[in-house]
């Protein structure tokens, strides 16, 4: 009796028996194994590699032999001229089975192949993208059964991939005649899948084969800076990045500004959406170039921020959100052509989706963290703080999460902070300052070389030292408490106080000079009692939603941090602990997500089930409303002192001193000492 | 024992029994009877207004008493002092039942309404329309349940509606909050339910209880003529009817010359698009300032045109047209929002429904006139030809419909005709020639007396005489036939051949001076021997296009014609016949369906479940293409002459006599006569 051949692919380990001459693509597709086909098998696309194994395999019961697979072919070899195959490969489409064989899909042929990340997240991201090509032939017209081009199109879809119902944008419908003919009645499409509808829409058409990429943006639009991950849609590697400054820093730093701009002046709102889109269309336009992309090839973008901007982005007054109960037009997620948003740099049919967002006061930005980061499977009590000019914070286990957000302002991210920039070289990101000599020494962005060490001058001789980021602050400042530059209320000594010249008057209080750069024409970098009293709000603002988070789970302490946000990501958790940004914890629970919401956003461009994930999560999110918990205010008040309680030293063990220093002086100001003296 | 009262509703005859205390709108839903609510039961609408009667009911077996509904109530007073209800009638909301009780829901209550329509059309319209109004009532936000207002309001929507998914605009979701903040979290929505899925569409919002009406543009873009009826969506009633030329006509008056300019001149279609999509947005400005509308209550349009005029409308290059074989870009019906029409002078959100084609040279009006006049559901074989630049010819019964159409020009427009016009006050719309005296009578639009009668001069004096309008030339030239002035080849008699001085020379031919304004300062109107060359080609046409349809289904005969067309309206089936533009079939066949395709237009704005029905119709109807069709060019030749056969004598009988005349002259062209006389 004999039997038909054995199939096995591997890594999936999927088996069956196929005819002799069934090409593998048949076989993999019969038996549901992951391997991709942009032209559905006519070797036009070479997507299908795989690679036959020969010999002995005992653990799948089998031999095969060297004429398992058809003999190499006259595609395969064109192929082979043209671009090359690795060795051992062959076309899926091609090679048909002759006798029982194993056949290994390599990552690349698999569609749904995992993309390892860089950063340590909770998860690896699984490509399952809303956009895809499709290679399809169509069948000409025919004066006896005239239905129309794209009828014909929808059918040859059906037929060739088995998709359902498709729509197409008039713009896209209107170049369907010509690319048709052109292509000799073949083309390829991109189709998107819309993750809560079974609708495929038409986003674009080449003719023939395209042997192009599809990329998406992943952009996290912040208050303070909007950042763009550009990635490719096939194995979501991010092939470009950028950052820019958020334009409507000029209507308002924080985001109530802002509200406020919008009330007090008619149509403000509508500028600042302006503002906010062109910006927009000018980073897509700026990554695309920097990548050497085609924008047209730019398919989809993915949107976190946070409520405001959420609104300001999709042109919707934010009144609402300046005033309890901080209603939120619409809160779940959107999915739009990006003309509707007025962005017009990428193909005019891409797609927009936003993520959604939790409560009038934590928005996507905070869904995205959680995507990201999944608190919600996580076994011990995790504190998750996306640090920006407002804080999101994630409190939860397995059991529940809670997510507040807190005005921090833009202090961390270097704005408001006298010699403060964006993290780009030339700004001091890394501080020590020696307790006894009260001497800086500190690394710039750019160099890994520390200021006292030699070269240190001839490496950042082209960019200078143009001033601090926003790690480089807390490091500064926590740092001068260490060295007992500045006491625990967060007042600055002089230089009879310090006995450092460092200490230097500045109006009724004094500064830290930090870096003088004025021999070689550059700035003096200072640390002011304006900078100190900045960032001391800020933290404040950043501790009390932990602790009122912690407050409503009704903990004292959790298992471990995860700082993240842009900034969050090169932040040095012992200097934040002993600033007093975060609660008490073990310095080794302490880890960086990176941007946590950026992040996320990818996670939601490469794969259409995570929205669907995020959609489904958010609601089992409790928000926390800060703005009108009393509690919010006491907690505030009570974590200006820096650090904000004498338990810090339990964790921070033997790493730290803090002397016992204080500046009180007739003219310095001192807020908060007071209180918490009364409160020890 | 006692039963709950038993309730009776007329005109339906559902019956059932409900507890005392029931109002009647709640019972007639249970039971499915159609009364209408706009406000879901909170005597705000009094859409729901029904007639309790009392009294013996032998038929129902019941008796009615006077206590039978709840008391006159303050609610009902209200309204009643504000608005008035008409004697005995009750709210359906308000009255609750005591009692047995027959209730009769008047026409006007009823959504699913029936219009009765003026016209003679095969069935009559039952308002099903896509987008109507709601009322409802949100709940307000709340921080603990912290929904967006959108996601809040789809709630109320499917609690008090029963309505499924819905997706808004981010134009109509931007003025969400307000909105509701303005109406107190009450606000009246328009909803549009796509007939294609299950999806409803938020288009519009008023704050509280919106008493307004929304309407609908219903279409029909013709080649030379663009009509348009503005219809209330609630009773399909027209409110205002306009009509303006076609701006296209300046890159040619009929199809093929527009679909060259498009070939010849790169943009070209985007030129003509444009002008179109301007035209467009007059008109629907215009109608809605005519009608006392405000355009913002224009909430759908649905359009019928030819293929030609389909693609330049959707800005798609209609180039293929212009070719064997033919083949559309798309032929399903489609369904967008006015916007990617460039269509603003009404609610921007509004939607566009444009009716499926047939084929490549047979559109959505050839579907539209389909839609209005049932041929599928025909006992007898119906010839439908709807006459314009284009003309749409359907010939079929219940077991075949066959589609075709003829590019007869824009000759029976009264384009290419020296004293033509369209169809206005003072154009001549009617002629008798006294074959004796061969002197002309006529009516001219605007009045009801003939030109002999007194008092003609009066009534005219306001227009005058300016023109002949389509009909009034096809009235002109059959008379002219009969009464001996020109011949069967379509040559008009000198002076000495006709023994008329209405007989003018003109070159090497000869007019007839029909009416002579000059002595009042008007103009001098004449029929000349090119009008009549432009007339023989358009009417051979159509003949040839009717004929060709019947060869394919093997007849020789029809059954009956139907006329349609903006001018099919007007014309005189006998001057048709006499004229040899229709197929012989007896006087009191032929009948005018008026402007069919515009009806159609009218009856797919009015109910969304006619679209589904037109959908799937058009795939049923065989086209059959007469630009490649060898018959056609003959038929075309064959039919020349005036009329094309002695066959007419049969049908129009002693109604008309055809002097045997020729005016064969030396310098007169002749055209098809050689021909005709060889066939003979």
């Amino acid at each position: 009796m004999t039997q038909d051949p054995l199939v096995i692919f591997t890594p999936s380990g999927k088996r069956g028996r196929f005819a002799v001459g069934t090409p593998v693509l048949t076989a993999a597709r019969k038996l549901g194994v992951d391997l991709d086909s942009v032209c559905g098998g006519r070797g036009i696309c070479s997507k299908c590699q795989i690679t036959p194994s020969f010999g002995e395999f005992p653990k799948h019961g089998v031999r095969v032999s060297e004429t398992a697979l058809s003999d190499w072919n006259a595609v395969e070899q064109r192929y082979q001229d043209k671009r090359g195959l690795l060795a051992g490969r062959r076309l899926g489409c091609q090679a048909t089975i002759q006798g029982d064989v194993v056949i290994d899909v390599p990552p690349e042929s698999q569609v749904h192949k995992q993309v390892v990340r860089k950063e340590a997240t909770a998860h690896d991201i699984t490509m399952d993208p809303a956009t895809r090509l499709y290679y399809v032939e169509v069948p000409e017209p025919d004066m006896h059964t005239p239905t129309g081009d794209f009828e014909r199109l929808k059918k040859a879809l059906q037929d060739q991939w088995g998709v359902g119902e498709i729509r197409a944008d008039l713009t896209v419908l209107n170049r369907l005649q010509s690319t048709l003919r052109k292509g000799k009645w073949a083309l390829t499409v991109a189709l998107f899948r819309d993750h809560t509808t079974a609708d495929e829409r038409l986003l674009d058409i080449w003719p023939g084969y395209f042997d192009g990429r599809l990329y998406g943006l992943a952009i996290d639009l912040g208050s303070t800076t909007i950042a763009a991950h550009l990635c490719d849609l096939r194995n979501g590697t991010v092939i470009g990045s950028a950052g820019i400054m958020n334009p409507q820093i000029r209507f308002g730093e924080d985001l109530m500004s802002r509200v406020s701009y919008a009330m007090m002046n008619p149509g403000g709102d509508r500028e600042m959406t302006a503002e906010v889109r062109s910006a927009l269309n000018n980073l897509a336009a700026s990554i695309a170039k920097d990548a050497d992309v085609d924008p047209r090839q730019i398919m989809e973008t993915v949107f976190v921020c946070n409520p405001v901007m959420h609104h300001l982005l999709l042109g919707i007054d934010p009144v609402e959100l300046g005033q309890a109960p901080f209603a939120l037009a619409t809160s779940n997620s959107l999915s739009l052509g990006v003309g509707e948003l007025g962005i017009g740099a990428i193909n005019p049919t891409a797609r927009a989706y936003i993520l959604p967002c939790i409560a009038g006061h934590v928005g996507a930005d905070a869904a995205a963290v959680a995507l990201s980061q999944e608190p919600y499977n996580s076994d011990d009590l995790v504190l998750i703080i996306d640090v920006g000019t407002n804080a999101e914070i994630l409190l939860g286990n397995k059991s529940q999460v809670l997510a507040c957000s807190s005005p921090t302002g833009p202090a961390f991210e270097g704005a408001q902070i006298s010699s403060g920039q964006r993290a780009a070289p030339g700004a001091i990101e890394h501080v020590t300052i020696d307790p006894v000599t009260k001497e800086p020494r500190f690394q710039v962005i750019g160099s890994d070389l520390w200021s006292d060490e030699p070269g240190f001058d001839d490496i950042i001789a082209n960019t200078g030292i143009t001033g601090i980021c926003g790690s480089g602050i807390i490091e500064v400042i926590a740092e001068m408490r260490m060295a007992g530059l500045m006491d625990a209320s967060g007042l600055i000594g002089s230089a009879e106080q310090t006995g450092s010249a460092r200490s230097i008057p500045q109006g009724r209080t004094h500064a830290y000079l930090l870096h003088d750069g004025g021999a070689n024409g550059g700035p003096q970098i200072t640390v002011t009692q304006a900078d100190i009293r900045a960032i001391q709000l800020a933290k404040s603002a950043l501790y009390a939603g932990a602790r009122l988070l912690m407050d409503e789970m009704g903990v004292d302490t959790v298992d471990r941090v995860v700082l993240a946000g842009a900034f969050g990501a090169h932040i040095s958790a012992k200097h934040a602990m002993v600033l007093g940004m975060i609660p008490d914890v073990p310095l080794d629970r302490v880890t960086s997500a990176g941007n946590a919401a950026g992040t996320g956003a990818r996670i939601a461009l490469c794969n259409i089930s995570e929205r669907l994930k995020i959609e489904k999560t958010v609601h089992q999110i409790t928000k926390i409303e800060t703005a009108i918990e009393p509690r919010f205010q006491e907690h505030f008040i009570a974590a200006t002192a820096i650090p904000h309680s004498s338990e810090v030293f339990s964790n921070l063990g033997k790493l730290v001193t803090l002397p016992d220093v204080s500046f009180n002086t007739a003219g310095g100001d001192k807020p908060g000492t007071k209180r918490r003296r009364r409160r020890r």
